[in-house]
């Protein structure tokens, strides 16, 4: 399980004092990109070589409350990958280590020069079929 | 079904010329809020009487990308109502009148000067009762 | 005076219940792009020809917060235009009609076809020498 | 002078695929919290304590863009403190150590228990005097 730290930041805090349950689905990103990163495949590196991400469907369940000042710890998990979409299960955790909120993103390819969607190139499919449920 | 329109923003567009999928959640928000607006309980004054409405739970399925300078619809229905629940299904369009993802969002309510999960408060509840489905 | 009304977001407000500072400078740059589009050159028209205005120094005062619920009024003036910089000078406005920030936004011109700056092109900037100080 | 690292995120970068003027003046925000906790002040322990920083007065000088996929350093350098107001100049430089931004940040006091401008804490004010030019 790949796992990504970063401090809060004060705007992503609502009138709450807590994190914006939108922030978490960019955690969630954040968390992705560090991960594929990690793999030699960071989403700008892709992305100049025409291959995009576009999620396509995702679901979140908000637990419990993030605060302002709290370290986030975003998880990444590949659960299936099938040549033309890779679904995720992702965590966000907060200083205490308990879960905030968990969700699952599912993600397809795009090959951004023709403009349409394309199967995951070979290279890359190697890494996530090595990757799966790691 | 409520609906409300505005223009996308700019920053709301990643590399790709399209609005962030994150960005559609917030729009999702702000749907509900504009529809609270109209029954006269804008998210603005509920927080004023402490009473907030924490998204527990989110799905959205992404169908079609939605480019910057188009004009966003987003749709509220409230689609179930319990007392300590409410569950939304919502929708954003695009210029051509089609839709670019469709989610579901279910909130809970809490009591902010208390710091706790409260049922939805009797006059707000009677109002929820009427609009199901409308 | 260009004028263009819209009500402030959940997410945009702080801890403090208050619009963080750097959405005044997103509210500055939608008004830019509603004033544009009300002249026939929306943002997206522009992208879609391959021109594109970098803001290049900015700068904005706060005089008084802005609460979620209100709505803002953004403005835009024209101050200066000289083929390679326009500069506009633009309030952010409450529900009670006070001036809660004002500033100073200066954009260049990219043609990013070729990726490097450029002139204004001519017929753009003949709607820029008539609207300086409208 | 303080210094933080972060990578950049996809959701910043705008449809030219550069990190959208906003979120440099959220980076020069992040910078300043992280500093105040290098500090053992962090922006969450004042807020807890009722003191917050409202930004007063900024500038902003955007020279090179920054594209996503780069690493992002933030500077943090106190110029001037009076007890009512600190002055930060603070730079976003990317990957090849070069300057993309230089911005001068005034921020004033507030105590959130009263609602209103105060002076600065005393033993804040000492660790400011201490810290300028640093």
């Amino acid at each position: 399980m790949f796992v990504y730290k970063f401090p809060t930041r004060y705007y992503e805090a609502d009138p709450m004092g807590v994190i914006h349950h939108s922030e978490y689905i960019r955690y969630f990103e954040l968390g992705r990109d560090r991960w594929m990163e990690s793999l030699g495949y960071g989403l700008d590196k892709c992305q100049a070589q025409g291959l995009v991400f576009p999620v396509v469907k995702l679901e979140c369940r908000y637990l419990k409350s993030l605060r302002f000042g709290e370290t986030v710890t975003v998880t990444v998990q590949l659960r299936e990958f099938g040549g033309a979409k890779a679904v995720f299960e992702q965590q966000v955790l907060g200083d205490d280590g308990s879960v905030r909120a968990e969700g699952t993103v599912a993600v397809g390819f795009i090959d951004s020069n023709a403009g349409r969607i394309c199967r995951c190139p070979a290279e890359l499919a190697e890494i996530f079929k090595q990757q799966i449920n790691n």
